[in-house]
Order: structure tokens, then C-alpha cells, then sequence
């Protein structure tokens, strides 16, 4: 038993296989054959590992954004000033990655619950036949079912009145000083794979140049403080118009870091995109304009509960993160390289087809690859014969013999 | 010098080396290996490529969502009627991915600060002992440590008062009529890799057909238009039930795009998902039941500053975006190729085995596979020149001549 | 043409070819060499497969979190009782994965729309220029271009009045108390690849665990309550410090599951970091430093639009799940067999050099493995000869009789 085990391990350990190969000294096939090997080599080094990279394992960030107005807007309405600062032109106020600048408005001050006429003449029905139907958008108010008014007839509704008049949007916006209106972001990513953590205020970015700089794609595109009217511009919109109805705009912050550099190399490129109100007005614009929603304040008077509406049209901001983290890995580097062989493989399929069957002595390649066996009997056509005098005739070892 | 580059040059660009193959000539064997060899081919083409797309890389999207709800509910409580539309039921306002649509509330008006005593009779201490101790959850107020109460003593607290009132919740849910809302969905995905934007708004939708569609998921899988009755009811809960306490539904707008084919053909496909309030009540109804926060409208009353607070129960949404985009790329179809041609190795191993130790003339086969060469000195044992003298009877070369 | 087929057929399914091998008996060798494959192997086998579990396909979740604070705090004034409960101190109130916990504030009450001076010294222009700027950072308010005051000249400005003076930031905190407050996380989680779908409230916990118990990182790591202080502290944060300025924590959810075994298994792992306002003081804490943010309460008093503004130092709390859920699947355990071969290759590649460029007897073994064939025409150089000559010597084939 012990002998077995030993003779067995012997065998293991003591012995090597390597394939044979067949030397093949023809100018041609090896000059084709060698460039096609270097290209297989080229791409794999040259694409693979350097290129995209796949010498790396990547990791996506954990993020987290804060953001922060500044500025003020004045309006003079109806001879009344009024004074917009961040407090009531932000929603939410909290300081999150979406939020919406408000840049016009149409405004219902007062409302107290009663019963009025709905807007005319959005919704005149025809014999005054003021039901509810289900299947329609809800109306204004809960429909009391009378009918109202003097010269032209409208439903009466239960609601908040008087009813909101939005039929006519303000132009040009009310709040288009906007425009000089300051965001600072403050965004801070962790990649958990490799320990690394960074901040969109990189070295060089201290408490003085932050209380100066403004955002410049080209001069200084590593300041987080950025007007707002330049966000729109970059976005490729127009300002006035997308005051008036509102819009939405995405910051993409992406950092795409190499980190078998230095970690201060890791730094953030910022892009900006409108997101729905597109320029190019054919598809988007038909089905859906702009960005609104309604926003109300209320209060005590008379120790009646009112409210004063507002409807809001405003610049949507959504900051998104985009974030993948590249570094070298011993994992994919080595699944690189099987592949890479694997590949080289398919260049040498590739030359044996050439030497095979297309070369002009193919028949003497072929013999000179394949060492061929005798098949299971004797008594077998005389093709088989000739695949043994064939070899027999070029030069081959004697199989004869070795049929047993 | 230069001789010596050249003939090392000429050595590796005139030579081609390719592996010698044994062509063993027997049905048996060669049928199963090239069925074998057929069956890895098939899988590598057929699941690799086909099936899951080996030949592409993929993407993920940036998203961007908005959201409006459309609808007006209409209580009668005490007598009194009410009206609650967008502004007052959804949470926020502004149109976020994530809100809240009231359903029920429990409503408790006119609080002001000052001192009066706990809610009746959850927090009852004998000896009327009001002691805040740290490891309790905290009072509704600050605790006066006075104890006050006629017929049941209850812990004094600074606090808004009157305190909440909030064991009975009102049932059924006081805005039933919800279900009759409208949600209006907007998003917006781009792959920023293959420089394409999508919106769920896609050809075909616009103005008119918003005007009038609502969704549905075989008549209008398309239309960004949901009644929150549907909803609910895609989600797998009841109305009623979730309507009453609260509870949560994800909304998934799936974009698995093949951007091979026409960028037109890249839809949303949107999916519905009960998220706490499981309608099979074993695991999490046990441990946390609904969905509510509360809620206050602040205003002054004769100087003093006043508030009416609510408790919201309602159905919280979370819009959550899915994307995968493939595209051809040469990569990790090289890279599929290269591991194919691995995997085809393997089977090449396997017939090898059944070839070398399975077969009858397993002897004979490894005599043809393998070329021996001598050990490293002549006194060897007998074994080793047994291992000389077999393949000598067998045909093979003098390798006897080639030691040296 | 049927025969033909017929042949073709025949030649290709009885046929089966394998890589001729030579095996070289050598001891060196053969230990060296099956030691190299012994370490692919077990890289292969140990690494790959077991450690960085490459036998299996990964995916992320869709996610939804929902949050409820709950504690009081009480601040004393100026003489001033008051009473902060969640509806006062929590941003946004409606339970999303992100809100800010107010722990301190400086307050401005009954601000009304006016004219007054800007807040004195921060903004003195000399010879009283009061003229906006427009590169100048907006001023509290639009000026009127008067210069107002009487010892100090300051900038006039429509504002809503008092303008606010947030100079001096109360130290200690105000709402200190906040360290007690408690935190409830509720998070779906649902792997779509595996229709799997978690809940943090895991087996085990249902409503009497809730009630009573506490998050601890040993004792109790599945708890989904959280006290403030403890989360703070375990950032790595001072509480006195953050509550002061404010700060942001994440609180990072991370679910990585092996979906082989039970599902069960698949329980959250709750960790917590200090996002922007760093104990480590030299970078981040230059540039910005504490997290706060405006909010105002709008009132009406003698029928004029009056507000409270505060402005709300708080600590931002970032809710982020970040999952991988890993399941056995058959396309990348292949690939990675694949891989795996062709590194195998690569362990050939270097004994083979090892077998042909360093032993002594390289020469004999380079013949082993190299089977030769002749060049294209037969008046070659001498160098050729020597090529045919030197097989012949060591006992190679009768190539010459191979020349056609």
C-alpha cells in the first residue's frame, strides 16, 4: 500500500507534461502567423489593461449632499414691494440634494372654506348639470351640485374661496433676479471598498476662496458656489423662459477616480442637463410644460382659518452623484490574463486553419500535426490502409507495430 | 551584432509553432468528444451570447423623477364641512419622488403652551411618582413632577396643550374618497455611456392623450396617469385597511433597454409594491403597523402663538427608478470568447481522461499521446528502463541514442 | 454529393484530436512545475472561488426607509418656558430617509415687511455707497440705496424687519436635550434578481422588543431604535460640539447577503460615519463648518403678513442602504473555470521556459518538444542543414524523406 502511495505521489510530483509542437519554418505563415499573435498581445495590453482599465476592480460611492441659497429678490406688485429671500423661496428648506427655486407665481391670498362658483369658463356644463362624474378629473372643490351665477352658469363648489384664477401666468416672471442667486453644494463621498473618503471641497478650497469664487467651467471648476443663472445657461436653456413656466435642471457631480494615484487626484467634474423643459420642443414640451405645484400658508383671522395660495413655478435642481472608484486588483487582473490566453488560443486556431487549408502543402502540414491512430479493427476500408501508408511514406514512426 | 538581431529577428518572425495533435481514429471515442465539444459550443453560444447577452456591456441610469397629484376630498365632521385638496393632503409639496397622501388624521386644535397634565390613563405612575427617568421613552411634555387629576392622578407636563388625544383613530378612514385621486408621474433617465436620454413620456404620449388616459397595466401599460384606488390595489392591499392606518407602496419604473435595436423601443415597464404594511400579517404587522407622523400649522392668536396639530395617517410613495441598458461592445465579447475557449479546454481535459484510463486501449493511447524523455542519470531502477523499453517495443524513437 | 456529405460527416463525429504531449522525466522539473500548478490551483480553487466567491452572480436592492423621531426638549429663555416636541424640531416631518434634527437656534420674532437698517458692522460702506453690486454676494435685503443710522452708517434695505442677527450662535446648545431623543428605522429591502425581499425589523422582533429595547453595535445590533447621543457618539462626533454649529451623520444600512444559505441569514449590519463636520479640524471644518438652515412661520397679526424666522443649527441625518446580494449561478462559476484554464496555461507557459531556456540539458529537451519542419526550398544556408542534421543525430524522424 505504502509503495503504492509512494509510487503514485512519484509519479505525480516527478513527472512534467508539455505539449509537443511542430516547428514550422515557412517565411510566410510565420510572418503572418507572429503578426497575428502581436496584434492579440497589442489589443490585450493595449485595450484591456490600459485602456479600459481591466487590470482594476471598481467601487461605487456612498453619498451624501447638502446644499445652500443665497440671494434676495424684490418685486414691486400692484405698487406693493416685497422682499423674496431664501426662507420663502426655497422648498424644502432643509437643504437637500432636490429642491426647487421659485422665479414666478400666481398668488390667492385670503381663502376661507365656503361655497362658491368654480372658474369660469373652464367648466360650464351644459343645463347646469353639475354632478361629480367619477371618471373625470376631480373638479376645483366637492360639487354641491347647485348651479351659480349670472350671465354665464358655472358649478358650485365646496372649496377654498375664492377659487384659484391660474389662467394667466405672469410675463415676464416675477422673480427673474433669480438669476443672481447663489447654491453651494457641499457633497462628500465614501468609497467602502477601498477606504477612501473625499469631499467636493478639495485641497486648495478654504473658508477665503469660498467666500469669493463663483463657479467657472473653464477658470475655476472646482468652486461649489455656483449662479444660478449660469446653471441654466450651462444647462442650454433660456432663463427668461424658463422663469416664466418653470423647468428642471440636473447637477451630475461626477467623480471618476483612479486611486492607484494619489488620493487628491480624486477630485469632481460637475456637468448639468435640462432634465424636462427641452430646448427642443417637439416631443417633451406637447405632453408636459414646465415645473409647478401649489404651496399654501395658513392663518388665523377672526378666528377664522385662512390661507393664502400660491401657485409656484420654479427651477427644479436635482444633484446626482455619479461615482465609480478604480483600483488594482490582483482578481481581475489574473481573469484579464486567462482570457487574454484564452484569446491567443483562438489566433493559434486561426494560423492552424491557414497552414491546414490554404497553403499549398497542407497535406504535408497536416501529417506533419496530426499523429494519427489505426482504428478499432483490422478489417477496415482501404481509406484506413492509406491513412497508414500515407505517415508510413512521409516518414512516421511505425504504428504497425504498435497495433496489438 | 547587428547579425545576431537579425537572426533572432528571422528566428521569431519565420517560425510558427503549433501544438501536434494525436488524431485518434475511434467511433466510439470521437463521437461522445464532439458531442461534448458541441454541447460547451452550444452553451457558450446559446446562454452566454443569447440568452444573457454576454456580447454587451451594460449601464445604469441617471433618474430624475417629479410627481403631481390631482384630486379633492370632502369630510363632514360635526357638522362641519371640509374641503382638503393637493395643498393640504400631500406631503411635501413640491413633488418629490417620495410623499405622503393623507388618509385619515386625528386632529387636535388650538394647542398652546403651557402646563397640563399627560394623556389619560397610558402613563399612570403609582404614588404618583412623575419623575422623568432617562431610560423611558420620553413624556408628551416636559415633566413639572407635580400630579394632578381627581379621580385618576396623572404626571403634570409642560407641553402643548390640551395633549393629544390619539387612541381612537377614526375608522373608517375620514378620506376615503382618496382612492379618486390622480397621480401624475414624470421621469426622466439618461445613460450617460451611450449618450441616450429616455423620458417615460415616450412617442405617442402627448397633450391630449394625458388629458384623458389613465393607467392601466394591458390597455394602457404606457400612461403616466395612475388613480391611487389602482394603485392600492396593484400593490396587493385594501383600501380600506391601508387607508385607515397608513402604510407604504413602491412604485419600480423598470428601463431594461437593448440598445442594439431602435432607441424607441426603450420603455418603462412600471411594477407596484406593498413595502411595510404587509397584507400577510405575521411578521411585520407584529412588530409596526402603518404609517404616520404629525403635523402642525402654526399661527397667533391674541399674541399668542398657537398651534393645530395633526396626526396624518396616509400612504407613503416611493418612486424608485431601475435601469439596465446593454449595448454591443468588443470587450466582453473578447472576454466571453476568451473564457469560452477555456471552457473548451475543459472538454478537451474530460475526453482526454475517458481516453486515457476509460477506454480498452487506454495503454496504447497514452503511448501516442505521450513522448517520454529519459531520467536525468543511467543507474536508474529497473522501472525506469521498463518506462525505455516500452515505448521502444511500441515503435518509438531511440531515445536511448539521446543520452548524452 | 450524399457521399461526400456522408465522408464529411464521417471525418468529423469519428474523429477526436488531442494535444500530443511530451513527458519529460525529469525531478527538478517535475517538482518545480506541479508545485506552480499545485498554487494556480489553489488560487484558483481558494481565492476565486471560496474568498471573493466567484461562483456566484451578484444584484442590488430596491430600497425604501422610513423614519419616526420621538423625545421632547425644554428650553428656559429669558424667563420663557417652552416645549420642543418632534412637529417642532424635525425636518421635514414626514419620515423620509433624510431629515435634520434641530439642536440649536437663533429665533427672530415678528418680522414684518419694511424698510431698516442692515445689520451693523458687518456690511459699513464707506461715504455710505449703498449700491448692490451685482458680483457682491446678495445683502439681507434690497437696497434702497440710503444710508441710514447715526453713530455707525449702515446700508438701508426693503427686508422683512428686524433684519436678523445671527452674530453670536447660543453656546451652549439650546436643545441639549435633544442627546435623548430616539430614532425609529424602518427599511424594506427586495432583491428583484431573486424575488427575495427583507425588512431590518428581522425574525425576532416584534412589537414588545420595540417597545423596550435600545441599539447597541454588541448587545443589541438588530435593535431599530436609536438614541441620538449614542449615534453621535459612535460617529465619532462631541454631541456638544455638533449641537452647537450642527453637523451631518450617515447612518449606513448595509445588507450583504449569501442567498445559499437560508434566508434568514440576511440581516442588516447598521454603521455610522461623520459626514462633513470632521473631528479632524484641518480640512473640511476651514471651509465650512456645522450644518444649519432658514425656516420661517408665517402668521398674520392686524391683518398684516408677519413671520417668525429661525435660523436651525441641527445634525443632518443621512439614511443610506447599500446591499449585494450573491447567489450561486452557473455563468460566472464557468467563467471563472475558464479564466481559471487559461491562467493554467500561463503556469505551462513558465515551466516550459524554465524547460527550455535554463536546464542544462535544454538543447535535448527543446527537440523533445519541437517537432521540425523543413524550410521552403532546399538550397538553404548551412544553418538549415544543421537543423536537419542535429534531429537525426538525437534519433528523430527521417525528415529528409519528408522535402517533397
Amino acid at each position: 500500500m505504502n509503495s503504492y502511495i509512494a509510487n503514485a505521489l512519484s509519479d505525480f510530483f516527478f513527472k512534467y507534461e508539455t505539449p509537443r509542437q511542430v516547428l514550422v519554418r515557412n517565411r510566410r505563415v510565420g510572418v503572418v502567423c507572429r503578426l497575428i499573435q502581436l496584434g492579440v498581445l497589442a489589443y490585450i495590453i493595449g485595450w484591456v489593461f490600459i485602456y479600459e482599465k481591466g487590470y482594476q476592480s471598481t467601487d461605487t460611492a456612498v453619498s451624501s449632499v447638502f446644499t445652500k441659497m443665497k440671494g434676495v429678490a424684490y418685486t414691486k406688485v400692484d405698487g406693493e414691494e416685497w422682499v423674496w429671500d431664501t426662507v420663502d423661496y426655497v422648498f424644502p428648506e432643509q437643504g437637500d440634494s432636490s429642491f426647487v427655486v421659485m422665479t414666478n407665481y400666481i398668488i390667492t391670498k385670503g381663502q376661507k372654506m365656503g361655497k362658491c362658483p368654480e372658474l369660469y369658463p373652464s367648466r360650464v356644463f351644459s343645463s347646469c348639470l353639475c354632478l361629480a362624474a367619477p371618471l373625470l378629473r376631480p373638479p376645483q372643490g366637492h360639487m354641491t351640485g347647485k348651479c351659480v351665477g349670472n350671465t354665464t352658469k358655472t358649478c358650485e363648489v365646496v372649496a377654498w374661496c375664492p377659487v384659484e384664477d391660474d389662467r394667466k401666468i405672469p410675463d415676464p416672471a416675477l422673480l427673474m433676479s433669480a438669476e443672481n442667486y447663489t447654491l453651494f453644494i457641499k457633497n462628500s463621498v465614501t468609497f467602502p471598498a477601498y477606504g477612501v473618503k473625499r469631499s467636493n471641497l478639495v485641497e486648495g478650497i478654504d473658508n477665503q476662496y469660498i467666500k469669493s469664487c463663483v463657479y467657472d467651467p473653464t477658470t475655476s471648476p472646482l468652486c461649489p458656489i455656483f449662479r444660478l443663472g449660469d446653471l441654466v445657461q450651462l444647462s442650454g436653456f433660456n432663463f427668461a423662459t424658463i422663469a416664466k413656466m418653470g423647468g428642471a435642471i440636473g447637477i451630475v457631480i461626477d467623480w471618476t477616480c483612479n486611486l492607484d494615484y494619489d488620493q487628491s487626484e480624486c477630485k469632481p467634474i460637475y456637468t448639468f442637463h435640462g432634465l424636462y423643459g427641452n430646448p427642443n420642443e417637439t416631443d417633451m414640451a406637447r405632453a408636459s410644460v414646465g415645473y409647478n405645484f401649489r404651496y399654501a400658508k395658513h392663518y388665523m383671522e377672526d378666528k377664522q382659518e385662512k390661507r393664502t395660495l400660491l401657485k409656484v413655478f420654479g427651477i427644479r435642481f436635482d444633484i446626482i452623484v455619479r461615482s465609480v472608484a478604480r483600483k488594482f486588483d490582483i482578481i481581475p487582473t489574473l481573469t484579464a490574463i486567462g482570457s487574454g490566453v484564452g484569446i491567443f488560443g483562438v489566433a493559434t486556431v486561426v494560423c492552424d486553419l491557414i497552414l491546414l487549408y490554404l497553403l499549398p502543402k497542407r497535406e504535408f502540414y497536416n501529417n506533419m500535426k496530426f499523429k494519427v491512430t489505426e482504428t478499432q479493427t483490422m478489417g477496415e476500408s482501404q481509406l484506413d490502409w492509406l491513412d497508414y501508408l500515407y505517415p508510413l511514406l512521409i516518414g512516421e514512426n511505425m504504428e504497425t507495430n504498435a497495433r496489438v
